[in-house]
């Protein structure tokens, strides 16, 4: 339902003429990704023009900007950040001059190794414009002893550990890859004489282009001169998909993984009404993110599915705290349940996770004040217990509300007559066979060792301890 | 779901602290009245702070505006109106000092004899600010020659005539009221000890406010010092609602001349699957205005729905226009197709209306590209054949796809399997029984009629003739 | 040097192309009259066009606004106005819907009885949209009872008594009228086949247009089809010309009332070394009000002219108060002493008025820092006892230093070895002497009777109370 | 009088609370140096805060950004650079990310072997953020191989050639420096506990500080923890001080390379009043920049100095571009003429220099419209012939009317009745004695050789050939 933000999209084009202007539609279509900064990089005739801010990408272009950017060849991204950071150049796709030239990269992930490469790296003389992870990927490109571009970013690459799905280009080649695990999606698009590159194919279907496929984990794709090809990265690893991209993240009409994911999101309806049945006049979902896995529940469980809660369309991204006996505000300003359904009735409410708490506890209250005799809650994934270092934004593992409670015990704070959650397994039984998964979140099973042990106090607080030095204003100088 | 536009929403609040922070949540909930402008006016000791301004009430209101406005009574307003206006002073709620004091005006609907009202004024020396229709009344309160406001307000409100739905203050009192034939709604809410009047009630909802009743068509209503009183406005008339409110302008969770929305949209899904049935494998909606029609008409008919359509949520006011080959875009910003959903089905999409018929044709191409097998179409409402002078921005007679058009034209045009509307009959059946209806822009028959014969050429081309002359930029100065 | 605000400055323009954009020009020259807020009507064929906003003329337009705009004819208006003002409606030119076209009216002044009239006005009916004295001119013009626009506003100048200096037009003729006390400058220029109107001869020389003449005191002058004619508004009256206007407010490069600034400013210098000599060795002014009044010290006294003083052209609007140890900050940001000038230097500083006598404190200690050796102060102009009505924004009494002190408490206070001012006998020996002045401001001589008597608070607090009762926030609402 | 631009002010503050009001303050009155933009980076407690943007000091930050920015240690910088740039990443404090910790640096000049530097780092794997010269210098500071950063900040100042005036901070001491010619002025100052360091002593004046001394040419100073050292940058050469910070650049009021600034003017004026007397009435200045050389020539002559020119204090940084019978407008925005004081006058007009002399010559034109019967220019400085390559703006010299038109030929263009202007020789006896100077930009000798011979179509063309591959937008991918 919330709670969770991924940390961004991607996309990148090359052979079309006016390039920016379908990453802008690109980005949009990915906006779900990234909420806070989109940035275009725009190439053409050996130029290269550079547009970021902060907002939606409604919000930060305009049609000078568009016409402005131009390209044969455009990088973008949709940035996700805590707001109010202090750090104005933490935006992507980040600008670098080297090599005689620049360089344009976009990144979703996380790298785990960030932080001690940084410090190798600052150590050589090298200096860093930002505190992003990102940054390093440049840095390990522009110092390696390789020839060409192409062979430097795969040495560069095989020196991250962590999760990325990212695009560079030098104006000349866009270069896309996937980590070794493949913890975020990545696919390729090809539209007329051109290709697309983009986190999920509702970026290709909103430019009405083709899917081709999604980059291999352990991947980097080369397109240049309009042809592609294939560069492995690393021995082989086993991959680990982000599950919760399947469950929440990714928009339902999208393919990630090469899967479509809303029969996914249906099929863990299905699951969950098999393995948690419910005695109930309808089944409502939180709306829009549960409505797959709700319809997929009403489907299997056979009680009918309606729309007892209304979203408001018009929620701006800023809220402004009302007063005290308005609380509670925050919920009703984007949901309102519809008494005429909800009067009277059993309702299940099928969500697909719970990360706080604290907004299912007030759309229940809001259920049951327009007249529901009975809500039962069932959740279309496992409890969430443990924080996420590959690339989401995740509470501390206190605030994780089943890391500290159990399920009777939510069930009490949510005031819910009944309450569910999938099992890992069962998750993985309506999720695609073939594939592995990371399900660190929900087991505490990280796929990637962390480089410098994280000590006990990170695990509980949580937070992207590969990063999390950098991230931080402050910074004491280091004795020189 | 679209091409139709309301003209505001309006809505008063007394009796409480910071009025404006509850008018800003109001008005919030009553953005999709209209999205180009909001205003509100506060009163508080006998002063007034006036804060109004394009886009959305998230856009013009910040924390500090609230503040600033305080309040212990408040006239909130939201604005349709067509962009690139000239008129930057057509803001509402309309500021007016006289009486020695100051008057505050919202106003929904459209006066069919301003025009005249504002010829006699001008003549006896009275100077507008504005070109709206609205400002007659307060003219007309203003001369007139009654003691109090309250009388004043009555005599005014009995010499317009057309579609009000009206929100005005002094400060003291907060004085609603409704036409005669009632064609918009309002309602009554209190929350405290303050009272709220509102266009539709999901704006009392969001406070967590009680709905009392709606107001009476004809009927005034003052508030002050904590008690109501309805003062009846005019002899005896037969109501005429506005039936496409339920249909579609109004939102499912609201409860508007009396009646919860959703159970109407329902039985119109009920009647038309009934009326025209369908051979097909899923019903979908156009997300969410014809969500309630469509899971009716599934209920009915016994075909599962589907979300086979999935809206953005993220879609900004603007939209720029982008390079040929990327034609069909605007609809695909806002809607994509989920082919996972769609392949091989036939499918029966439910819509409640048709007005130009574009928005359809390329959401059709997008259902069929998505692996449709088949495409039946089911209007929830009868063909709209004539434009709407009650406070709705029409288009003219010609753009109206149904006016030109037979309805196998119209299929032909959309590239449908099949097309059916309700007939006006049936839709009757569906809506609330005790109401009277104004269906004009089915049948034409305008319950009002207007103050000097519309000539044929106005009746083609549509527009807003009662308010006409006054809207436009073109005031030639008249022979002094 | 400051202390003292005009409220506005005026602009008309008419028969030629773009009026807008001369309008623009204009109102850039005049911008010393008001850097509040600015405003241009500009009409073409029958349409108006408005942009009125606040800050600088610079600020308020761009290149798109003036393309929009265009016009054959266009009246503007600069506007000086309190900060913070909680009426936004505030803004000039008044633009009224009446009569059955649009009036545009900018006003430069105060009248006196506009809250008489008001009352009368609103008992009969009419609506203000402000709390601008102005607004009662149009009224009267609209409810008068004579056939054309000339004699309505012939009628209407009549009715009102006070200041003002004013330029209306329905978009046909241009109409540009001084009171018959002739308080503030207003004069005609002509470019091409077009005729201007602007309060200071400044507004022509910017756009290389030739000075016709200035309109005379109880002179309305209307301009149509290419010609002027003059009508009188009244019996004769004596003329009160503002003599500020040749001390302070006008530019030097300026003719008003008929006459070129810069010599009388040199006069009163002359006059000044005269009468009150000094042993100096430079003589410097506080640039660039008192410029000219000191360049004529010096050259009647002999003693060299210095620019001790360099004054920062880039002083912004606002003001960003610093912490305490910066304290003095606020003069120092706008002025500062040349130590190489000063140093050991008995110095003459000639300023045009003191108002307050806070900055010249500073500026006294600052010149002094610098190390001139003796710091005699020459004031061009009277002791300044009491407040203006007559569209200057005054402090109130006690706040003028001169009206609470005498001339030796004042020399102590600023700290300065030596302090003298203008005797009004001298003034006038160096103003033009055909004219007849007001200097209520130096005696208290008024040279219109208020309407209702002032109360001996209002008298001590300043205000202008002409208007008071409607520029303020409160309104109690009066019983009905 | 204007033409050639200054490209930037510096300003650092060590050891007071809010340091970055103190930056503000400074940069306020370095405006004249740089009004494209303005940036500051405040330390404390080993954070850092940035603020840069576009726009005059007063536009760039508001009360809350200094509040917020904070400090004990600040760097600031304004910024001039050729509009439109399409680089937005070029602005200064430049902040990175190196040594562990973060480095700001504020640099005025410019360095004519960054080219070269710049490729040797790329080479070696360095990335940059933007196409200043002034990035290379961090990057030194970054790879050299010493312990301290004081030690490394030595080093790469060693490697460097060209002109900066620099100030440098890493949060715990302010380092301050000039090249060894010392091209371009700074100064060191003390307020309460803390330093300065300033382009020019006006800023300390602005802050009541106190002046202590210009740092040296060549020489290095660091300040930290309350003391202040020297240290030498370089092997001894002879310093070449800008001698147009003298003629014109600088404040009046400001003391630069330890002398005064307005007794050097005023002795420009002297010495040409001797060398090129002339036969007139009176002598006027292009205010302001020209006063101090005016009034020299004026005490010199005994003709009476006059002010004939009015600036409009309101010139916003935009320019609307008129239609086309307003010509010459630009200059008319800024300047006017005062016919009382011109009419029938012999006029000497003074001025600092001449560039292209488009704008002199619409002046002569308005001086001769206003009446005057003869205008005599002279100029206070030698013809400009050669380009500047050392921090200042240049046109090519093709642009240089003085490079390509003898002097005769320029008073015909202008339309003077005389025209002279100083000799070299006569500037350098006006200038004070014991300094070196720069005077390339009159006979062309520049005091730094060019690492790679500019060929003749650069030295024809102009521009900063040290700099100009990098500023350039296009970028051509070097092959890999």
């Amino acid at each position: 339902m919330s709670g969770w933000h991924e940390e961004c999209g991607v996309f990148g084009v090359i052979g079309v003429p006016k390039a920016a202007e379908l990453a802008y539609f690109g980005l949009y279509a990915l906006q779900h990704r990234g909420q806070e900064g989109a940035g275009i990089v725009a190439f053409e005739n050996g130029r290269h023009r550079v547009k970021r801010g902060g907002g939606l990408v409604s919000e930060v272009f305009d049609a000078d900007d568009l016409a402005a950017l131009g390209g044969s060849l455009a990088v973008g991204h949709n940035r996700y950040s805590t707001t109010g950071s202090c750090r104005p150049e933490n935006q992507q796709p980040l600008v670098s001059h080297c090599l005689g030239g620049v360089i344009a990269l976009a990144h979703n992930g996380n790298l785990v190794n960030a932080w001690e490469l940084r410090q190798d790296l600052e150590r050589e003389g090298s200096i860093f414009q930002t505190s992003m992870d990102t940054e390093v990927i440049v840095h390990l490109i522009a110092r390696s002893h390789r020839e060409t571009l192409v062979e430097r970013a795969q040495e560069a690459l095989r020196s991250v550990r962590g999760a990325f799905s990212l695009v560079l280009s030098d104006g000349r080649r866009l270069i896309a890859a996937r980590d070794p695990d493949g913890f975020r999606p990545l696919c390729i698009g090809r539209i007329g004489e051109g290709f697309l590159v983009a986190s999920e194919s509702c970026a290709l279907d909103i430019l009405n282009a083709s899917y081709v496929r999604e980059i291999e984990a352990g991947e980097m794709v080369v397109i240049e001169a309009g042809r592609m090809r294939s560069i492995p990265l690393d021995g082989k690893r086993d991959a680990h998909h982000c599950i919760f991209e399947f469950i929440y993240f990714s928009r339902p009409d999208s393919t990630i993984f090469g899967h479509p994911v809303d029969p996914v999101r249906r099929r863990l309806g299905h699951v969950l009404a098999d393995a948690s049945p419910a005695e109930a006049d309808i089944v409502i979902s939180v709306p829009d993110s549960s409505n797959s896995a709700a319809l997929g529940f009403s489907e299997r469980s056979g009680i009918p599915f309606e729309m007892g809660l209304i979203r408001n369309h018009y929620v701006g991204r800023t809220f402004i705290q009302p007063i005290q006996h308005l609380r509670d505000l925050r919920v009703r300003v984007k949901f309102n349940a519809v008494r005429s359904v909800l009067e009277g009735k059993r309702v299940v409410v099928v969500d697909d996770s719970i990360v706080r708490g604290t907004t299912m506890r007030k759309l229940v209250k809001m259920i049951r004040n327009a007249g529901a005799s009975k809500v039962i809650l069932r959740i279309s994934s496992p409890p969430i217990l443990f924080p996420c270092f590959y690339g989401i934004d995740t509470p501390t593992r206190g605030e994780l509300i089943a890391s500290t409670h159990t399920v009777e015990e939510i069930r009490k704070y949510l005031d819910v007559d009944g309450l569910a959650y999938l099992t890992i397994e069962k998750l993985k039984e309506a999720a695609p066979a073939a594939l592995g998964y990371c399900t660190a979140c929900f087991d505490g099973v990280y796929p990637i060792p962390f480089s410098h042990t994280p000590s006990k106090e990170i695990l509980e607080n949580g937070g992207d301890w590969g990063q999390s030095p950098i991230t931080k204003c402050e910074e004491p100088w280091s004795p020189l």
